[in-house]
């Protein structure tokens, strides 16, 4: 069985977007994976069709309604939907190549596409919306965020990768930064590949990739240092 | 002056992509902000026009090459440009909300989308590409990062946010995850709104918030407490 995505979204016309693209966008038309998107303003009623209101106890912004959202999830993921609800939102708990892993052997996800401003905390609790985050930085809405993480997991889908496929999986497995890449031209702008690249010493290429991978996770990520494999 | 983005990318047909509705691509069809992007492909030289080639010292992937991507750079930001030049990798510092405010108010950026297997690090090097990751996760390629890149920018630039301006840009400068927000209709299948947030008490609603957003924060994000202004 495929993976089943269904995006929530006030721009459904923003799908598939760069997923219609490269490997997610073949995999799309080989039937590896589905993208179906649902409006959610379909689910407002009243003269308006809103589908934000202002916040409860005042301040900026507009906040997503219960009722509107939930008529929108309840359509797209009736009860038994084995697919998980995410929440694309930066209080969620961080995207994960772990999680990206674990969603792409699932069926599908079902996914809520925020506005920044927020969504009523009833409904993300009454329908179990698993509220997930991209990165500490702050979007116009969450289409951008579902399509980073719908790229990531789609890339993981038996035969996507293909001959694309690439041992460099591991960049977060092993808690380590990649070492650096690089190839031919040998010399270019003066500047030459490191010999014992092109020594052929498989074991001293891997003893130095290691090493490179540690003094630069040391330097840009001392915190996955603190977490890793490596403590 | 607008913000000027260039982005560098075998995919320049995923471009506007989401960044072409909504506040983005309001903002883009107003001119407050440029995009423009270059084929790296076309600065390929040879019969195959190849981009990249295998890694040096083996392994599995290939390997963006320097002199290929190096014209691009050159040609889409020369001597004197004042922009940045951002590359998209999971080997980069994470992008932050401190660092896209820098770059809202900076000039724009050339942005390069490099394939997974990575980018040569003598072109790294030799141009001084900054390595901004969006998060600890792995793409196909760049241009999903790009575009979360850039809709975090552009919905800071001046003029942007308009009416839908909001006071949740502090959420992460105060380094705590937002608090939960309520709205209309007061009574949702049986859950009501907690009764803080409908009492008009303005310092009882604002000592509510801080403490669930320090909950929150405790049970998703002890790594923000740790490094945040509430140490």
């Amino acid at each position: 069985m495929s993976f089943h995505a269904t995006v929530l979204t006030l721009y459904p016309e923003m799908f598939p977007g760069p997923l219609g693209l490269s490997l997610a966008g073949k995999a799309l038309e080989a039937g590896t994976w589905a993208l179906e998107t649902a409006q959610i303003r379909d689910f407002a009623t009243g003269r308006h069709r809103n589908v934000d209101d202002t916040p409860a106890g005042g301040g900026a912004g507009m906040v997503m309604r219960a009722d509107v959202l939930a008529r929108a999830i309840d359509a797209a993921s009736p009860e038994g939907d084995p697919r998980p609800r995410l929440l694309m939102s930066p209080r969620g708990r961080p995207l994960t190549q772990a999680r990206v892993r674990e969603l792409a052997v699932g069926p599908g996800a079902v996914i809520v596409c925020g506005r920044f401003e927020g969504v009523d905390q009833r409904v993300i609790e009454a329908r179990g919306l698993e509220e997930v985050s991209i990165g500490d930085y702050i979007l116009s809405g969450g289409e951008p965020a579902a399509q980073v993480l719908l790229d990531a997991v789609v890339r993981l889908l038996p035969g996507v990768m293909g001959n694309e496929a690439s041992g460099e999986e591991e960049s977060f497995e092993n808690g380590l930064l990649e070492h650096p890449h690089y190839t031919r031209p040998a010399d270019w702008e003066g500047r030459t590949i490191p010999e014992v690249l092109t020594s052929g010493n498989h074991a001293m290429i891997a003893k130095w990739r290691r090493e490179q991978a540690e003094k630069l996770t040391h330097e840009r990520r001392p915190d996955l240092l603190a977490t890793g494999k490596t403590k």
